[in-house]
């Protein structure tokens, strides 16, 4: 296990950590003015103040970093980390302006691997060139998502084309009117094997049938820095059958395929923002005095820094770890520790978070301070791409199945 | 200690029960899409659906049931617990359409103990009555509230006069235009001792020099329902010296004084979110189905469901006797019985609305639940009236000290 | 629900506390000693100290408080409640100087209510009167036997006999040799419903057969003050068909009945327990000088003091409760409450002493104290008599069925 | 930060591996048979089966692995951290039969860096060579020993030799009669400056005035694996000047020296005591059956192991950090991270052997598994050189230096 760094990430990291002093956090109040007064909020990629920025990131080369080989910048997982951990320190501006904002990433990735060249002429390179944003259109309101054989959007056959119908929700970034592209998960075969019933086909955002409904809020955010979450309902929608990607029946191991890269990307984001809880809190404890003492002068207070600190270390180590994995035995070597970081990243990072915004009092809660959003993001993370529990029963299912088989080897 | 119930409760029960059911619950949505539609989102009292909802409560008599005395429905804490827990229930609409929402109980309890006969004619009785709103502006953005010694807004007499400046915050209820009347803490003597400083004054809504500058989110939710949440700037604000509450110096012991039934108020409540919060739980846990069982048949669920009901059931007998000491000893000598359930009250409730949002999936953050609203409300209880680690900090105080007493005694 | 307490239970506590005072905290060491020196350290019954504590309590008329009806001191549980709590606080001598021990209390309700008259007078009376101790055999090494139906010790009827073959362990009491009776538990009928496959029997310690096999430890200890947790196997062990309680079948409910109170006097004593760990945090923590300040004005050590108080207060009132539900609807009503406390007692009392201990600095762990070893004993409560697993897992099926019968009811 | 092993470590690492199964795991009942007959039951240096372990270990190059430098095996921390590690699976046995245990660990180091060259010929290489153990004495009964500078013995120089009257507790080792030689901290200048009053004197046992007063158990347990932990008193006890270690007032300085290294150790080996408890839970849960399902089937069985594993996961990724900080940048570099771990390891491992204390029944607390002695241990790490309050505080105050400097670095 090797995590030492190399003098291009070291270069990319300064020259981030500069973008991000002078032109990220001096955007974040102006691109909130912005919106407020924009025809449509969830238009963000229109704003002035976020076309500024991509325009800046793309100047400085801090472009599509996420994506390894040739069509991205080319780093590996454990180069991406530091530098995705970075532009968690301002969750809502940076990605996107660099690019390397979910659901785009992950689209971006599944179009990489699986899509045709017309798919990827169309799709992928409009994408990469930030010129589109992009939806993944999988949970559906009726059903236990978290079991992706529950689906139950329909994908049919009909002639030359596939004609769906179904309802989804929560499909983050489509309020926004540039997410021209919707990946859509549905069951083509309902009478298959159980993980062979999906498929995934690609549907424009004009086509007709497709309605987005409504946005759904987290928490009372709308999240309009990022398309929101939409309700989306999909009535005799028809798109060619070349809008199928990979093949009929590949739908769900498709989806596992994209989830490792996706998890990883929110837990590498989530230190960052962990990271600027921290330094808030201690800038804040060290400024308020109550009862005689600054805050930071108080036990209780000194307890959770110390233990943030420390519960943010562990964190970090075992992210790094999991890139390295990825990098060096694939995602699915790497799965067991995927699904590690995806149940230790909220649950750290909220306690990070509550702590902070206890020391910052009612305001904590309020738009005055980052810590309020990014808690409310952060919590989504226990459910996105599948609840904690379904990942821990997983996680100990392969553990007991180790564990037998050492005792078997032993004997 | 005797949490007996009588034919007086238990028929009141009954009528809010029924009232709940048949009006406020059907109204929750139709509330909302009001808000939507309203040219003052903030002005809640003014929305025929909350109108509607005041004169069905006053017709049944579930009127002004928080206050004692003859002003009041005359009820004792203990009588007043199991009604209030209801109205937690629907916390958004119930307690407003009863007149017993804070700020304005406590308010009124403040004018009915400590204000003048004309200053209960020009306020308490349109309060009373339901006609007007009110705020309580206390909280200060540029010191640590929680040690009400730091509060810096100045009141000085001027003749016949007061005149106040300062900058207060998170002054719920001042975004609503019918919140007529504004009673404001600030320093009358900074150089008397530590808690003879402050005095309180009325200040109407319209005195030159009041400005509402602006609504604080909590989370991401406005608390339209509710007035909101707003910072206030008082510029040479004049009032008559006869809108002094008390005397000179009282401010200190009239906050106090408020402050007890206003937080039991808000942890009789909390235990109605809890109760439907654990309801809504074991629903959705016996609807879906995951992995082949329903969600209430696995073991981690029911764990939650099982603590859930462990916790609130603990939680809601110390209410009752922190009510029961309230009835018999004074609100003094339930000092720390108040500040026990201050301190318990949030972190069980937060605890339980997080596993009933997680049972819920991603929809369990949305406006389509009451889940996550009810969550963000429960955060603000653990600084409301002074941050929990004020609170335990106390609370240790008085436990060191009695058992000191203790020994000492035993020697 | 009423939680009042009157003239006899005043007066009994009055005794109680100064028995403890003058006899019991004195003795404490004393028993050490003894027991150092004794020829069999398990023969607590024996020790000079034991046999003194026992006189004195007998005359004060604090003997067999647990026992109602007229049998025992006639108290109800919630009368038995403050005087049980006060009990704990000396967990190793006190219950036993009161005649108030487990696992004879459980022993003796179960003969008094099952007892055929010649059981009676064998074995109730001598217990009742101290003479003997007594054991109850239902726990097995072999089995998880939280699931009582997996208990495989077969008894089976041999002409006018029981013959009786298995191994028990974490028998309590038994390495005691005045431990004269076992009520041991298998199964008569292997192929009737499974809940009536098993019967108890009377088994005289000195039956031909009956090996007390070793000692089993908690933690490092061997509970020598209450005869240790034997090991005990039973081979072609023959008793009189009169030694059957009950009837044949009868053994699972026999062992639900004698539950119920066992259980809710555990949590009456480990509150006891609780509150003796809160006045020694507090007494050291005045004591010690850290850095400059006594441990009682930091922050840290005030938390956990707020803390175990706000936490010993909620399960005490959950605890009287329980007790009046026990009193006012009979144990079966109160199955839910019990299983309540069962599982939030050891818990909060865990953490209590936890925290006591920390405070105490290494001492905390050693025999100078009582916290060590009350930790290990308030830890076996997450065993005995199920482990909080099973019991969490039955109040939440409850709770689901409560829930669904009144969403019935409401629609 | 590089994490790789090498072929040394490797094969290391295997030749351990077989030592344990072969040797090590077969010796814990004989070693507990051999202690129950043994004349003097702290004497286990003396035991015939530990011994033969140190004979076997010894003849694998198993010896001293815990030293750097040309004394010891001459291995990194970070070479050292995956053996301490698998020691730590029997924390009874094989740490003492590599001579790799404290206090003798840290012991030798302290002679290694600070001894003389007569003091390293006397007490040095007999320790190296196993022939004798030792022990340090620093805690006193009297004071809170967390802040060093309270403690109170007294080393005074007359004429040639110095003088020490003082009583310590918990003298890890002390009771063996093989600890000949003990390092005593006292203070030597009262009037100096806080961190310059203290000295380090050697004493060997058999230095009249020195008094082996009684053991002190931990929780129930009496450590005579390792010497136990005594109460010492020091009356007139006169050493030659010569003794002194280091110079006067050094004492301080020595003492934080000495436990970087003694840190790291207790938690590498505790992360050992974590797997072998995670291996135990998983073998118990599928082999016992409870309604009507193995344990391992069940969800919240499934829980705890996820959670063991991505705690256990993180803990040792801090710890190789933190030994590879020791590696680059020495132990004061790495005072951040040693307080880390110091925190992080207990709290973990603790949670962990509960979780599979709590799978294998009453069972799990007694001698017949590793479980409960493990947990009483682990305990004691969270007072052992310094309670975790202090290293909490000491590590948020760095931080928010750290953070204070950034601050003032960015602006």
């Amino acid at each position: 296990m090797n995590f030492e760094t190399d003098p291009q990430v070291e270069s990319l990291r300064k020259n981030l950590l500069d973008f991000m002093e002078s032109h990220v956090y001096p955007a974040e109040s102006v691109f909130e003015h912005e919106s407020a007064d924009a025809a449509d909020r969830f238009a963000s990629s229109d704003l002035p103040v976020m076309r500024g920025l991509k325009d800046e990131a793309r100047r400085r080369g801090l472009w599509n970093l996420f994506l390894p080989g040739s069509e991205g910048a080319g780093l590996t997982n454990l180069q991406y980390a530091p530098l995705a951990e970075i532009t968690g320190r301002s969750s809502t501006l940076a990605p996107q302006a660099m690019n390397c904002s979910a659901p785009d990433t992950g689209n971006m990735e599944l179009l990489s691997m699986f899509g045709t060249e017309q798919q990827k002429l169309d799709w992928l390179e409009p994408l990469l060139d930030g010129r589109i944003r992009s939806s993944f259109a999988m949970t559906e309101p009726a059903v236990a998502s978290s079991d992706a054989t529950n689906i139950a959007t329909s994908i049919v056959r009909d002639g030359d084309d596939y004609v769906i119908n179904g309802r989804k929700w929560f499909i983050t970034g489509a309020m926004n009117p540039h997410a021209k592209i919707f990946i859509v998960m549905g069951k083509t075969d309902p009478t298959a094997p159980r993980h062979r019933q999906q498929s995934m086909v690609l549907v424009p955002r004009d086509t007709p049938g497709l309605t987005v409904e409504r946005d759904l809020t987290v928490f009372g955010y709308d999240d309009h820095h990022n398309g929101g979450h939409a309700e989306v309902s999909f009535t005799d929608v028809r798109v060619p059958a070349s809008n199928l990607i990979g093949n009929e029946g590949d739908g769900f191991a498709i989806a596992q395929a994209r989830l490792g890269p996706g998890r990883i990307h929110h837990c590498m984001r989530a230190i960052g923002t962990a990271e600027r809880a921290i330094s808030m809190m201690c800038a804040r404890a060290e400024e308020r005095v109550a009862f005689g003492r600054p805050l930071s002068e108080q036990g209780v207070i000194r307890d959770w820094i110390a233990e943030s600190r420390v519960r943010v270390e562990q964190l970090r180590l075992l992210v790094l770890k999991t890139a390295w994995l990825m990098d060096t035995v694939g995602n699915k070597g790497a799965h067991t520790e995927i699904q590690a970081i995806k149940i230790a990243t909220p649950a750290a990072v909220e306690w990070i978070l509550d702590k902070a915004i206890q020391v910052h009092g009612a305001g904590g809660l309020s738009q005055d301070f980052f810590l309020a959003s990014a808690y409310a993001h952060t919590r989504t993370l226990r459910f996105a791409d599948g609840p904690d529990e379904v990942h821990k029963n997983s996680l100990a299912r392969r553990e007991l199945q180790r564990q037998a088989a050492e005792r078997a080897n032993e004997s």
